[in-house]
């Protein structure tokens, strides 16, 4: 099952892709080295857009879902990359408490949750579920879209440990974003946490990430001779704003016109001719909420309520003050009718898959991660390791090796992102 | 595409396979800690006898030909599982020479080639292959069964190093046993070569990785509470035999008698209702030459000029004047009507595919792996890591993981057996 791509490639991506599979060498050298020097996530999925003419990542999970989309016949390589991560991370561990969001009614949720406990227990892990929902009253047995079911223990603190009835985990692996803080249950554990706490919402600002983007993506533009910009979006940031009280309107807009200008002198030196616009979204956070098209600065002055209401708050009712103005990347793939944006999935330094999130009703210039979006995963055919040096550069392998290596730019920003924050959490 | 499967499921393996999956945890974590503690072989291959009441390797190739045989939906877990190797055993290198066999006839072998290079450039690396053979005229470009063809070019050797013509590699990935010795070439290089020259069989010895283990076996079965039996076949050694000059006859016939004898124990221990018999091969070497089966001590006191030459001479012309005499395992598995072995491939610590070999003119009792077989890959079609626990202990997912814990004791057995061969190869 291979999606049907549309995507018009032009000259500077397959540039781009020709000189990524000439380089192979030295990029998995490059990558092999930094990857030695910084630790890497325990796992993160990339949300890419491929423009054609750039190839860039605009969001990265650090406790990804989605695991149940992934094309099964990968399954066994997510199982090697935990077997690599835990080798690295927790050598000792046998019994791990996988923490996910508290999300009962999201079946989709809930098989990637299953997912993923099976590919730590084909890691050789005891794994049982620990859930932070307050009020689960007892064990609770819940189905799954995949049709199996999963059992959600409420998870007890006991002096400087989390455990279930009857399981003493050695390690805690979080799958659950800690969009609303760092719950007092989770803090100050003696037991190993992965990722760590500060790798949540309550800590993590996506400009920290793409500011260690942007050294990241310096350092492989000089070993590509590349401009960065091909690989990386630019972005501004406004730390004072109140949708709901209208302050800081004036920031944002000044912001939404640095990044268009900048967007537009790029296009304009690459003979690029489409309009240019930027994302607006709140700098913590994730599910797509709190997230705006701006194609100039007007768009952010005249906000009315709904829309303003829309802004404010994102997942688990976090009130959106800091705002992160990003370069849009138009997307010029589509699956059959629908725009569609590649997600690759890592374990440890390894990608271990990738799907196509699709939007019928979104245009090329829209958030596809948004509520109420239609969702139709498609697993991506090929891997993304065994690119075909004979087939064109924009033979499905190669453009799926390509993704692997932009994904893995992402991974290692998210890495000097996590190392550059204090070392214990708020 | 399953294999059919006819194996008789008797009580001891499933109950083997029941124990392994039960402690799944504790035999990753085990494994774990000595893949820690003892340098893994950068690749090899198991040659595994399922014989329904006991699952025992009998050979272990640490220069394994044969990956064009693994499904290609594995190639993937090879590359992360170089990716993984090569982190760990020369992280700087960039360029790969792979220095195969010398058969150029053997098309099979040559796809072989190909399938290991295409798997070390799926992981980054350049990779040119450098042949020893010493009257290649240049460059040669040789078509393989698989249908591409790959280029051969003439090993030099320039002070410290070996090159090609334009190419200085940075490591030496050896896919030739060294059976006809280590060439001078290869002597005293400052590149690192993996597997080490030592792995070769110029110094290795059957005898001494089957006491290596022994020393696995134990403590496994320690670990699962069962008799190493189940998982280890005896065996025993003749230092000083000359097929061709009848010298040596009565140490074999004694050692012939000594393992029927204490197979006969154990076969009578758990009502095994079996005739015992034995194995006799060359100690050093490979490829199925030198290897005859004994069903007494006379099966060794008589043999005919004809059994001698065939026993006295194994691959590149090595002469035979060291047997191993092994507790000989009938296999129970049958792909439709011919007799079958599983062997399933490792590269670094993660087992990476599987197939079958098979023999429509051989017994259960006989070796399969013999010149004139006939030679019918059949790719497993479940990874061995993801055991379905739900499942029946029979179940081919479970099958599979059991055989790849067993071929990760043989592993670890070769990890210890080179730790323990002097550091310098002679």
């Amino acid at each position: 099952m291979v999606p049907h791509l549309t995507t018009s490639l032009t000259g500077p991506l397959n540039e781009l892709e020709r000189l990524v599979l000439g380089k192979r060498p030295e990029i998995e050298h490059w990558l092999r080295a930094q990857f030695a020097e910084h630790e890497v996530p325990f796992y993160a999925s990339v949300d890419l857009r491929n423009a054609g003419f750039k190839l860039a990542p605009v969001d990265t999970n650090l406790f990804p879902g989605g695991f149940n989309n992934l094309n099964p016949d990968f399954w066994p390589l997510c199982v090697h990359a935990a077997m690599s991560a835990i080798q690295k991370l927790c050598p000792d561990a046998q019994r791990f408490v996988l923490v996910p969001e508290n999300h009962t009614r999201n079946l989709h949720y809930l098989h990637n949750v299953a997912v993923l406990k099976r590919i730590l227990e084909g890691a050789g892990l005891e794994v049982r579920i620990g859930s932070l929902i307050p009020d689960l009253p007892g064990p609770t047995t819940l189905e799954t879209s995949g049709g199996e079911s999963i059992l959600l223990e409420p998870l007890r603190r006991s002096a400087n440990r989390v455990e279930l009835d009857g399981f003493d985990p050695c390690a805690v692996v979080l799958n659950n974003d800690l969009s609303a803080g760092i719950p007092p249950l989770l803090q100050g554990l003696e037991q190993v946490v992965v990722p760590p706490l500060k790798a949540g919402w309550s800590t993590r600002r996506k400009s920290q990430h793409f500011a260690a983007f942007n050294t990241v993506a310096e350092d492989f533009s000089r070993l590509l001779g590349i401009d960065s910009w091909f690989v990386n979006p630019a972005f501004a940031t406004c730390g004072e704003v109140n949708f709901a009280e209208k302050a800081g309107e004036e920031c944002l807009a000044a912001a939404v016109a640095q990044v268009l200008d900048g967007t537009r002198v790029k296009y304009a030196q690459y003979g690029i001719t489409e309009a240019p616009f930027a994302i607006v979204k709140a700098d913590a956070g994730t599910y797509g909420m709190g997230i705006m098209t701006a194609r100039s600065p007007d768009d952010v002055r005249n906000l009315n309520r709904k829309a303003r209401n829309k802004m404010a708050v994102v997942k688990e009712g976090l009130e959106v003050s800091q705002v992160i103005i990003q370069e849009g990347v138009p997307t010029f793939e589509q699956v059959g009718e629908a725009i569609a944006e590649p997600v690759v999935y890592m374990i440890d330094q390894f990608v271990v898959g990738g799907f196509y999130r699709v939007h019928t009703e979104r245009g090329k210039d829209q958030n596809l991660n948004a509520p109420g979006m239609e969702f139709r995963p498609l697993a991506f055919e090929t891997d993304c390791h065994l690119p075909d040096c004979t087939g064109a550069p924009g033979a499905p392998p190669n453009r799926f090796y390509t993704y692997g290596v932009v994904a893995r730019l992402a991974l290692l920003a998210a890495a000097l992102e996590i190392e550059a924050l204090s070392p214990e959490a708020p």
